[in-house]
């Protein structure tokens, strides 16, 4: 098949070659019925605009850079997906950047690496989104970029950003176990350096306080976002003298962790223990029981950061704004892993 | 800080800004001492070369695609990292491209990414790369591009490439359970379309048959690289009026999904059944009983991957041939859900 030219479309369409690239580079000021004509010349040639030529007249990069450090790699491939999905459709490229959000040097890195990939934006996942030294030195280095941060305030050292409501996700699990007449609830932290982390403490905080309960420090353990910490964790719950009625983890993959420990001790979920996790990840659906937990649309995120990463940079892209959704919140997802106390 | 310059390093380093190009670049014909020295003003400065000013340079870019088609997140993100740690070495950005392998055009639209995201070449994961269709297409369109493939056999339609002997790894793991005395042994296949999936049944007949043992339709299951397919195949291998003492499944994920319905029916693994996976995902450590499997060191195969491609376009960055390694073994990993036929 001989492939369809710039210059087929405009032929076809009845129109200059400079109107066919303002089409296709969504140029302000051209008229619908123009904008018409060459998407159905396009269509019917199935010509496909060459995003290296395009590099070369405008002078700029068409990829996009993915900055991560999270050791979960579903959530991972979900990022990327919905960023993907962004990308491939506004016809950029993505590239991947995981990292190390401890490193001494690491907004410096990001500079580096925007400028020597020759990229037009960076898409920043937690933590670095969530760290106002990094995007100050973005900021400072004319770099463009999005982050995904967990809370709802519009804290202006981090914009632009999305934001996920995990504050709220987690007070909805939480009175969820005390709708069932838990009172006696652990709690497993993650990585405090990921805000998510405070935040999900924050909801399980709210929620007991709205009923009363202080807060007992005894069941409540640091840990991180990972099965070993949930093992860990667990092994130390079940030393108390007093084993909690319900745990809620932070994630997933740590009450994965638990739910092994607990297992192995003989333990019932949800008879002996109620347990919940935080993500819906794939942990949640296959272990047993599966788990009741916090469903977080990351695919859906990271798709709407990229869009406003893209539409800062080429605000004609975008018909309007209500296109652009940056609030979300993870919904409760009730399984088998939790059930009320006096059904023990 | 002021960041360095070619300039600065050139001073330093008492020789032309052609000579450290030269050194920079890993261009042939630089003398050792002259080589020392530029990487020491290097060193002391801590220049870094900017790939977008190289890529203008040479008119070429500097990022590599990673093409794949495959459901399993941690495949992909070790198939990733071992792109990335050598793309990072060489000073190459990684763009991914996940993309469905059942797609009529497929090879068509590798060669449209190849052109539009201005690629210099592509690392291919099966079963694009196991596809002599597909390579053909990329041949003829001067794509470099390098391939993961299991087998041993030089395939001249498929190369170049790094092998993955799945076929052997697959025979360890039979004879291990033929070891055990088991001989009534299930086998549940991965998707048709990864050569990965015939050849790891083929290793499972090989031993068979070594033992002299015929081989049992009954107990031969198609089926997916899934968790869901794992389920599905099991309770249709509780159907059959005589079970098997043992079970291999092509991945750990299968063998996850399976471990899932002979804890829900009762059945203890190893007693009432042995079973073993492929890969040592973290299923295989985090399931209870932990599994026995075949070591894949995927990190490590796309790594040899990244450096085969980049060694066939630039190969004076290559030191030694025997730098590239193309020939991967898996390694038997006995865990506790394998055990003597007769200690059940």
């Amino acid at each position: 098949m001989v492939k369809s030219t710039i210059k087929d479309v405009a032929q076809l369409a009845g129109v200059s070659l400079k109107t066919v690239s303002r089409v296709i580079n969504k140029e302000p000021f051209v008229r619908q019925a123009t904008i018409e004509k060459v998407s159905k010349a396009i269509e019917e040639l199935g010509y496909q605009p060459n995003l290296a030529a395009r590099n070369l007249r405008s002078g700029k990069s068409y990829a996009l850079g993915l900055v991560y450090d999270n050791p979960n790699p579903y959530y991972i491939i979900d990022m990327q997906q919905g960023a993907l999905n962004v990308c491939r459709d506004m016809g950029y490229g993505l590239q991947i950047h995981p990292c190390d959000a401890a490193q001494d040097n690491i907004a410096e890195e990001l500079v580096d690496l925007y400028r020597d990939a020759d990229l037009s934006g960076l898409i920043l996942a937690p933590p670095m989104s969530e760290r106002a030294d990094i995007i100050k030195v973005l900021r400072r280095n004319d770099i463009q970029y999005v982050g995904i941060v967990s809370g709802t305030a519009e804290d202006p050292a981090l914009t632009p950003c999305v934001h996920v409501d995990d504050r709220k996700a987690a007070y909805n699990i939480t009175k969820h176990l005390l709708s069932l007449g838990h009172t006696h609830i652990a709690f497993f932290w993650g990585e405090e350096i990921h805000k998510s982390s405070p935040e999900r403490f924050h909801g399980y905080e709210d929620a007991l306080r709205e009923e009363g309960i202080t807060l007992d420090p005894s069941l409540i353990f640091d840990g991180a976002y990972s099965f070993e910490s949930g093992i860990e964790n667990a092994q130390k719950l079940l030393q108390l003298p007093d084993t909690p009625t319900a745990l809620f983890c932070s994630n997933d993959e740590i009450a994965a962790g638990a739910l092994t420990v607990f297992t192995e001790r003989g333990l019932q979920v949800p008879h002996d223990i109620a347990l919940a996790g935080f993500e819906n990840s794939p942990f949640s659906r296959h272990s047993s029981p599966p788990l009741t937990t916090a469903e977080q649309s990351t695919i859906e995120i990271a798709a709407a950061a990229t869009r406003l990463l893209i539409a800062g940079m080429r605000p004609h892209t975008i018909e309007s704004e209500n296109e652009l959704v940056t609030e979300f919140s993870p919904t409760l997802i009730i399984r088998q892993s939790t059930c009320p106390v006096d059904g023990r």
